[in-house]
């Protein structure tokens, strides 16, 4: 029903009534009114800046399917806030009616008690598809996957295919398409909404089922479903088991949910920060310490071998303190190249670009970067302490020579951070860790204690018998 | 038509028909029947496996909506090398029926002359089309419109825009929901497909349509698009001029594609890169030596400052070597902990969590976290020095005044490092540049270089008498 008062040219920017005056106000019929025509996320945006009071005095005067639309699209802290201040039954009413994928999300952030209890309000059915979407790995396509689709066989004809979508389209997530499927429930095509309501209505489905959509797996990593929606480009793709069944499908917004969210973890995590999982603005500053203070202390005891590796050259020092000057720039361009590779591969390695059967291949184009980049800061560092030694006596008399001592030593540094760098998301994968744990930190750390050593052993072996 | 030779019950791991048989064969007919029933990704992907010759063939024998839909899928570097091999007609057919978003895309990449020759080619409606959506500012949302959308107007019934959607749909992006407007053409609500199918036919879109939706704004950036999607979860969005007049709509999986790209580019840029634009395996090796040449030398430079201010504490370190000896560690901490601020304000304004007039509000939360850090890492390094020295000399007789001074070194600099780190991003924001080149090697060069002094300050302030 149209609302009675509803303006008949809204402004563009479209300013949403007062929710909290309208529930001051027990305006209910002006509340019905007002929600019915608005979108979910719009409905969820005014609940979210109500007091959890509100809120759940919203739950309560909202109609059904408004109020369980709109919980979808609140942020899971604030589900999590309003079930445990709602009443017991308005919960079960909300979960059993929410989409099988929106409440896997929220299920999966629960404590696991606090989930048994939510899944105790459930109905039979409902337990069991979530208890079953539950069950899929964490990280993998069967936690974003809803059974909310709709199958039609391909002897159907359009006009059986409408009837069929106005009679069981209601709870489906997406009517862009449908599936095909055979006698054994597996996918062999899908049809377009577009085919379904351009074709004449005698039409068979299998005179214009689509085949070549690949399906995805249930149990593979959510990252491989970034990469098909990217390739095929549609709105919606069908899930199997590994017998090849149908079993669901996985839309593309829940896809570039998992993609922003992947972005996010690998950023914080190259960063050298355990992922936040909140937002940066609003995670508790003791919190906050906490996610960082972990991966800066077990940094900061590798980085204490530089110490220890250190005081091993001491007396190389002492008797030559111009290597010392020169420690900083040395150790920090190692760690520059080995940042550059380590966020290179682990790109590649996120979008599918390189796998681990790849790493020979990496390491190779590798090495002949790592040498080019070492030749490269190598000369321009012989040249600036060659050409300060012009008009200078800092570096001493024996100037080429220690000019020649940091050039050699960039070009292993180099050379060594571009090999650290690019092998350690391999290992790091290879061991079933994430990839983008190999920090610039991270790198920076192996590079600078190894890094120490080839510079002192290439000065040993050329300043040997003249500073050293 | 369905092909007479289509099995009944294609396998689960769908093998395509290989094309380059069938195009060596001449088999125009077994090609027509076998790539109708294809998605167009199935189409494009047969399709890049071919030499261009095998290419340009192909697109002769395809039907030309199959050819079109194909060629929209193929990577933009393949595109390309098509046009350039493809006789005039053909070009100017596909670049004609291709839509308005991915003809952008293409046009985008190419050469200024090449993007002219090939608007000369378009009818003069679609050379308008075209140059439109050109005109936006890259990056912004109006290079990934679609002019080709469906409009409805109020008061019309659901029978008139099912009719609407028959005649006019076949070029529309997406048919999930159709747009209703007013008289001067502003977007006032919109209706998805599911109301359009199960709604009673002499329903009006007044009566149905959904408010709320807040129109994206042609000259806005992508990144307001993948937020905006993030929280309305639809499959289109509407798009808008400054006048508030909705001029295109941009769909969801041109959406996931900004957001991977822009996640890739950030990734990179924040490792020190400039972004490769091209797959890491694919990239010629002197391409992405010259790419990570560029921030390697300047970071290089940068860092050869560090030279300079150790040969300012020449005289320090020769007469105190045990300083030496924590350099390494103490300029590593001040960039770990840049590294770490860096990464969370670069994901927090790509996310949009904060913005310019938030920086001191982040300021003020990175002081507490920095001193907090600080104290964490300070202690550990006092403790370590003061630990040794109980059974051995290396530290000297003077070891609790190094321990001291080693100690509140760490803390000026974590702290100086969580500054530098957060506040990097924001001023490069500001100069109109991509804050993710506050990369983890620029903050690293910036406080290593401001660490040495802020250490050899403590120093001398602590040793003055003893050591130094």
């Amino acid at each position: 029903m149209a609302p009675p008062d509803r303006p008949s040219e809204p402004s563009v920017g479209w300013a949403p009534p007062r929710l909290d005056e309208i529930i001051r106000g027990r305006g209910v019929t002006a509340l019905r009114v007002v929600v019915r025509v608005w979108t979910p996320a719009a409905v969820a945006a005014a609940i979210e800046d109500l007091s959890v009071d509100d809120q759940v005095i919203a739950f309560r005067l909202l109609p059904r399917d408004v109020a369980t639309d709109a919980f979808e699209y609140l942020p899971v802290g604030v589900q999590e806030g309003l079930l445990r201040a709602m009443a017991k039954e308005d919960v079960g009413r909300i979960l059993n009616e929410m989409s099988a994928d929106d409440r896997t999300m929220l299920l999966e952030e629960l404590p696991a008690a606090a989930t048994q209890q939510l899944l105790n309000l459930l109905s039979p059915e409902e337990r069991a598809t979530a208890v079953k979407l539950l069950g899929y790995p964490e990280g993998s396509i069967g936690r974003r996957m809803t059974p909310d689709y709709v199958r039609v066989r391909p002897e159907w004809t359009m006009e059986r295919v409408l009837d069929h979508l106005r009679r069981h389209g209601h709870d489906s997530e997406t009517l862009s398409v449908v599936y095909v499927i055979d006698e054994h429930g597996r996918p062999v095509g899908e049809v377009g909404i577009r085919k379904i309501l351009l074709a004449d209505p005698s039409t068979t489905v299998a005179e214009v089922a689509t085949e070549g959509v690949t399906p995805l797996r249930a149990t593979d990593p959510e990252e491989t479903a970034i990469a098909a929606f990217r390739r095929e480009g549609r709105e919606a793709l069908p899930v199997t088991d590994s017998a090849g069944v149908l079993i669901g499908i996985v839309t593309i917004d829940d896809v570039l949910d998992v993609a922003q969210t992947a972005a996010t973890e690998a950023q914080q995590r190259f960063g050298g920060v355990e992922t936040l999982d909140e937002p940066y603005m609003e995670i508790a500053l003791t919190r906050m310490v906490r996610k960082r203070a972990g991966w800066l202390v077990v940094l900061f005891f590798g980085e204490m071998l530089t110490a220890t590796a250190m005081s091993f050259f001491e007396k190389e020092i002492e008797r030559a303190v111009v290597l010392a000057l020169f420690v900083p720039l040395i150790i920090s361009s190692g760690g520059n190249s080995g940042s550059q590779s380590a966020s290179l591969v682990i790109r590649a390695l996120a979008l599918g670009e390189v796998g681990l059967r790849d790493w020979w291949r990496v390491i190779r184009r590798e090495v002949v970067a790592g040498v080019s980049l070492g030749l490269i800061l190598g000369t321009i560092g012989f040249a600036r302490i060659a050409g300060w030694s012009l008009f200078s006596t800092l570096y001493g008399a024996h100037w080429f020579l220690v000019a020649m001592t940091v050039g050699l030593a960039l070009v292993g540094i180099v050379l060594w951070g571009a090999l650290a760098g690019s092998s350690l998301p391999f290992v790091l994968q290879r061991l079933g860790f994430d990839p983008a744990s190999s920090s610039a930190p991270f790198v920076a750390t192996l590079v600078d204690v190894t890094g120490l050593i080839i510079y002192f052993l290439v000065a040993a072996i050329i300043l040997s018998g003249t500073l050293l």
